[in-house]
């Protein structure tokens, strides 16, 4: 497992690795994650900023209310050839200022490209709310009714250029019932969310 | 549910529905099912026959010792461009012979023709070993270990022409451990397998 698992170094509740969680929109994964961080004495990880392209996610004023550092980058901001380029860079400079050791994408809505990934060159996680490989995209859970299966999941991969391709660290399955819609999918499998990527976090930063 | 389950009549203890086991191997799926069927003193469903495609299956032989007919049509047996049409000619045979309701395939390793479902006209299932549509095939173990997942599973679904493709019923996930190789992780889903397919045809056969 030691092989794939991105390079972070161990973090303590004295010294916790730095994260930045990335959104764009209600952010109810990055609220359990900072209520993990903030109610285990013991967590060797903090969120020192969340960061949305979007400057009306609801997660924003969340994130506020728990005293965590919020920074809006959004992405329209930008324009041209060089929008994404830009935007990214933009991205990038919040982190270095933020000092962050660790990205942490939680319902973010947009491809980081290669250049980014570069040009960062930290370690950058993602959680997907579908059983890897079997289902990425951006609509996951309409896809997984359309196919008529019975267990679906979420999965905490290492993001890589790909969407939703990158090495999976965890993945946790949720049934499917007969009478599911997307918001009872997604309602179910956001509870398994909420439980797996703090955990895989943990870790991330336990000293191997 | 309903909509897209194969038609198979209500079964009972007096009038279980007849039931055909393609196997190509050792069996233990079909073992399974039968102890089920011969344990359960309300099962709707009966075995009447086992049917291998390899006449060194061992299956055959546990199929015998639990009292339930076996035949062996060896695919072999058939040369030329019409050899699958003749053997699958000699499986519907069989069949109508022993007056099959249901066709049960459990690790039977060749893929029946467009052909085959239409003159057979009645019910197929199958299981297999992987959470479908992700890692279908004849290697779905060692597929799922390259794979880096840490959930499979097994899916019992209707068989069309397609491999693996068919409508599914149920599934059933299965972790896959860091130090897993095909053996261990095989071994780990059988027991799911053996649970899950004789409670599939339960309901299959249950009157609705």
């Amino acid at each position: 497992m030691t092989g794939h698992w991105p390079k972070v170094r161990p973090g303590s509740a004295e010294d916790p690795v730095r994260c930045a969680v990335l959104i764009s929109g209600s952010g109810s994964g990055m609220v359990a994650l900072v209520k993990h961080q903030q109610h285990d004495p013991n967590c060797g990880h903090a969120t020192v900023v969340v960061i949305s392209n979007r400057p009306d996610a609801a997660g924003l004023r969340k994130a506020e209310d728990m005293g965590v550092a919020t920074q809006c980058l959004d992405h329209r901001d930008h324009a041209g050839p060089s929008a994404r380029a830009m935007h990214e860079a933009a991205v990038v400079e919040a982190l270095v200022h933020h000092r962050v050791e660790l990205v942490v994408l939680s319902g973010y809505m947009r491809l980081l490209s290669p250049t980014f990934l570069e040009t960062w060159g930290g370690p950058v996680v993602n959680i997907h709310p579908s059983l890897l490989p079997a289902f990425p995209g951006a609509h996951a859970h309409r896809d997984v009714l359309a196919a008529g299966v019975s267990v679906t999941g979420c999965t905490v991969h290492v993001v890589d250029e790909g969407m939703d391709t990158g090495h999976i660290l965890d993945q946790v399955p949720v049934p499917v019932f007969p009478d599911d819609d997307e918001t009872s999918l997604s309602d179910r499998v956001k509870v398994e969310e909420h439980r797996l990527y703090p955990a895989v976090i943990d870790r991330l930063v336990a000293d191997r």
